[in-house]
């Protein structure tokens, strides 16, 4: 305790003591006016709140409604087409239709769950914020009342202070003045001493008289000493008590100011930011669902756009006119009434003249082919251009929605991308005129291959003709020997397993590398043998659903199984040496000695055979 | 060639080969129109798209507009407000106006970001798709113009072979004519050898005539042999053209219909696919982009929901009313006119009275703890019940937001969560029945705890003021020895250093485990030292910033160092003798007899002294 502090005058302590409780008291009003102030600005806020959400909820309603009847009217048009009944059907849509729907179905997706948004604010959320304010309000109400009930308390104690303070002035007063009446009592002790000694020859009289007084002033001295002395003790009594009493009092205005008042705004804040926090976070959990449940569609959407696939639906396209599609019969050579030859005859008569139109169709194809390779270079590179064209990554918008500080920014960005008309004008005829010459290109490529196509079929028979011819040639006696049999001979010498299995390769194998060198599946082999034992035909079907090699080793089993071997062990060596024969005329004299000999029908598998195996090599030479 | 076939009459032929041509033309037509049809379908498609987009951009446009007038609505209304205004100021909002301005912005995103979709629609989707169209209607017309051109050349084919078949059957019926007619004459020839033969007796007239005749049938026969040799030529080359046509008709229908019409259609669909594609991905962009966007909002938005902190709320919200909630100045002792002292006086004539007293509010503090801490847990428990109440995480509503098959369960899930209305109400009278409950106990609390504060500080005020007066008491000699500096005596008799540390320790440190006992950081012992020998006091300022440990051991430091240390060496033996003797009485006898002839200031600090360690003591046992 400081011991500077001067002694002030009474009137001086109160008015000090009176204005700093005065101040206290309209600290204490204002602060239930803070508090009341602070719930009102809640209360408001949560209004605002839910004034907000309501009608969010209407925006996001209408919105929902909106994108519901768009997908509807774009779905009613869509289910009475013929499309839809296909899709209905087989589920097997074109691939851009399939978009179509998809991207009608994301705005159904996304129209229900505006419409679950908007829902959740007026059923949740904004019942959420109800109960806040309704909370913090009832709150509130609560902590005033212990607030009140505080500060009434603290103001007794104030009073208390007051009162201990005015006793302890008054005891205190009473005091000096106690002190005081002492004093003059000593003084007059003093002076009636001092008299008493200067007047020592007064009479008697006079001498009892003032020993009458001395005693009295003795008497009143102990008197006053006496009622000093209980003014003291009283005084210090009420000193203690009032030192007591300030020290409770300042432990209490501390005490009030420091814990409870924050305490009880803490009792106001109880719930309220957890509330809020929850309210909020129903409408974020709303919103991130929303999202998920969007990206979710957007993904289907796009995995859709990224399986738009042009040559499976022209696939689809021709097979859904197949009145339109399917390739016409062959034609096929009809004989008139009773000829009997349907084959090219390449009798000596003609054969110089097929010989010369066959080479003249080569030059002719060989220059052809050269010419129309450029063609079909140019009309390729040309495609490509185009290719790149139409594939041009262009389709990034997403610098149109970065959120920069000023607003302008946002739109002008839009324009920036492929569409900024002067570039998007240029590009396009661009494309155009490059389409257009490709479409020349492609004419006249189309037109010189249509020609080689015709020219090369003629060129390949007449090739194979004269080949046969030849052969026609060398046969001439065995077919004169038996010529009333030849029909019923080249009818069915060949036998099926053999026809059908060089068919069957000649029309899917004969571009497979390793063609009777890769072994096939044993199971799959022995089923097609056994099928064929079984007379049948297991590769007529249109589909190759055969492995080539299974059925190349169908073929060598047969000729590998034969009773009698295609080459009989008596003639193989005979036939071997004659493959050592340097020159080749003479082999083929020695050939032809042995294979005279031999039966027709082995002759015509042997032809039949040589034919196809020739056909191969001429392939795998290519 | 099947050896199958059965030669048929030339108008069987004829009439079949018109039948084969005339549906393969019809195939031709049929293709034309599917391709047309596709592209009209195509072109439908893309108008539907366009149409869809145009309407989906009005749409979005919209919600836009609607969303942008809710966010400037409230954003007006806040704009003005005192929070506002603070907003600008300092950026330094409560945390819940945090939320809300976010919220707005959320809004303002969502509303620029729909409008940026709305525009990119309009100005870019929708370009892209009129685009795909035209190309379509373009690439169409150039394709169908190629394949009617083909077409034409298909059909020049066909006639060629029509009329090379025509020829063929032309010179096989002239052949066979001539072959009949060489076989009549051969007839004749034999018949006429067979009547030479009969009538060998004619006369030689007759049989000059015969042999004339003869020379003529001969010559006939050899006219027509000719005729036929010719003719047999003639149907060979013809026969031979007739199969090189054939041949190469066959191959150019393959040709155009394995070939060249996948390769039309293919033109067709050039760009169409890529460009349909391309105008998908833009959208599924602008889509993505906006989820982003939004994304982000949320985010920050979630952020200052994670922020919402009632701590430090209240904290603002106090220091932005600091004449509300500024603790008041303590009350002062004002001593009246002239009043010297300004302590508790525990004078022998009270002294009784006062350790009554004393003795009373300690019984009755310890039976007001020991209730008031029970009422203190019970508050503490229901206000955590009412906290799991207010922090429960019951606002995911993702379920919502799935979508399952069937299209009502979606809706009825949004009523499963929070909101179900029975267990929502019981739910909420719970919590205000635990509120009502945690207030009752709370005002019980407090008025208990205020009342203990009060009672408190009267009692430590007292526990000191009784030690003081024993003090006095002991010191009466000393005191009138030297009355006049007794003031200066009390007054500086404790040395600074020693005072302030006691001070600090009694402050921060009572509760502190192992003080005096773990030694503190000799840095921070030696910066506190020297500043007290500086004359300052380092340890004034109102925080902590002191290792209690440190101040502790600038305390031991500073008696340890003293040149004449507290207890003189002279007499520390006898000290020691006096804790050994076993009677307390006698014990305090002893060391009173030391002490009286100990100098008054150190007697003066080594009460300071002990009165502070017994305080610890009793602390450290409590």
């Amino acid at each position: 305790m400081s011991n500077t502090t001067k002694s002030k005058k009474e009137k001086e302590i109160i008015t000090e003591y009176e204005s700093q409780v005065k101040e206290i008291r309209s600290q204490l009003v204002e602060q239930q006016k803070c508090l009341e102030q602070q719930t009102d600005m809640r209360v408001q806020l949560l209004q605002d709140l839910q004034d907000f959400f309501r009608k969010k909820a209407e925006i996001e309603s209408e919105y929902s409604r909106n994108l519901e009847k768009l997908a509807e009217r774009f779905m009613a048009k869509t289910r009475s087409t013929k499309d839809h009944q296909q899709y209905k059907k087989d589920q097997n849509l074109l691939s851009p239709v399939n978009c179509w729907y998809l991207l009608l179905n994301q705005v159904r997706r996304e129209s229900k769950d505006h419409a679950t948004l908007s829902d959740l604010y007026l059923n949740n959320v904004i019942t959420r914020f109800t109960h806040v304010s309704e909370d913090n309000m009832r709150l509130l109400k609560k902590s005033k009342e212990i607030i009140f009930q505080l500060q009434e308390d603290l103001m007794k104690i104030l009073n208390e202070l007051y009162t201990v303070m005015k006793t302890y002035h008054m005891y205190h007063s009473e005091t000096l003045s106690a002190e005081n009446k002492l004093k003059e009592a000593e003084r007059q002790g003093e002076r009636q001493g001092r008299g008493g000694e200067a007047v020592f020859s007064l009479r008697t009289e006079d001498r009892h008289q003032r020993r009458n007084a001395a005693r009295k002033i003795q008497k009143m001295k102990e008197k006053r000493q006496a009622k000093y002395s209980e003014n003291k003790l009283k005084v210090m009594k009420a000193r203690n008590e009032y030192l007591l009493t300030l020290e409770a009092t300042n432990a209490s205005l501390f005490k009030y100011y420091i814990q409870d008042l924050s305490h009880l705004i803490d009792c106001c804040d109880l719930g309220y930011h957890a509330g809020l926090s929850r309210a909020l976070r129903t409408y974020l959990s709303a919103e991130y669902s929303l999202e998920t449940s969007r990206h979710e569609g957007l993904d289907i959407l796009e995995g859709a756009v990224e399986g738009l696939d042009p040559s499976n639906d022209r696939q689809r396209f021709m097979e859904t006119h197949p009145t339109a599609f399917t390739p016409p019969a062959r034609f096929s050579f009809q004989p008139h009434m009773g000829d009997q030859v349907s084959q090219i005859t390449a009798l000596p008569q003609v054969q110089a003249e097929l010989l010369l139109r066959f080479q003249q169709l080569q030059s002719r194809l060989s220059t052809l082919k050269i010419e129309n390779e450029e063609v079909k270079k140019t009309s390729e590179a040309t495609l490509s251009t185009i290719q790149d064209m139409v594939n041009m990554e262009d389709y990034d918008v997403s610098e149109s929605f970065q959120h920069s500080r000023s607003t302008e920014s946002v739109k002008s960005s839009v324009s920036d991308t492929y569409l900024s008309k002067p570039s998007l004008a240029k590009r396009r005829a661009n494309q155009q005129e490059t389409e257009l010459f490709y479409f020349t290109k492609l004419k006249e490529y189309l037109e010189g291959s249509n020609l080689i196509a015709k020219l090369q079929a003629k060129h390949d028979m007449l090739k194979r003709s004269m080949a046969e011819g030849y052969r026609a040639d060398i046969m001439t006696t065995s077919r004169r020997r038996n010529s009333h049999s030849r029909h019923q001979d080249t009818g069915k010498a060949i036998p099926l397993i053999v026809e059908s299995c060089i068919r069957f390769i000649n029309l899917y194998g004969l571009q497979h590398q390793g063609i009777f060198r890769v072994s096939g599946s044993q199971v799959e082999v022995n089923d097609i043998k056994n099928s064929f034992e079984r007379g049948n035909d297991p590769l007529t079907d249109e589909e190759n659903n055969h492995d080539i090699n299974s059925v190349a080793g169908v073929l060598k089993m047969y000729f590998r199984n034969l009773d009698n071997p295609l080459f009989p062990k008596e003639k193989f060596n005979d036939l071997i040496a004659c493959v050592r024969t340097e020159s080749l005329y003479e082999r083929a004299l020695s050939i032809r000695k042995i294979l005279t000999i031999t039966p027709r029908p082995t002759l015509v598998v042997m032809r039949y055979l040589f034919a196809f195996l020739n056909q191969c090599k001429a392939e795998a030479s290519h």
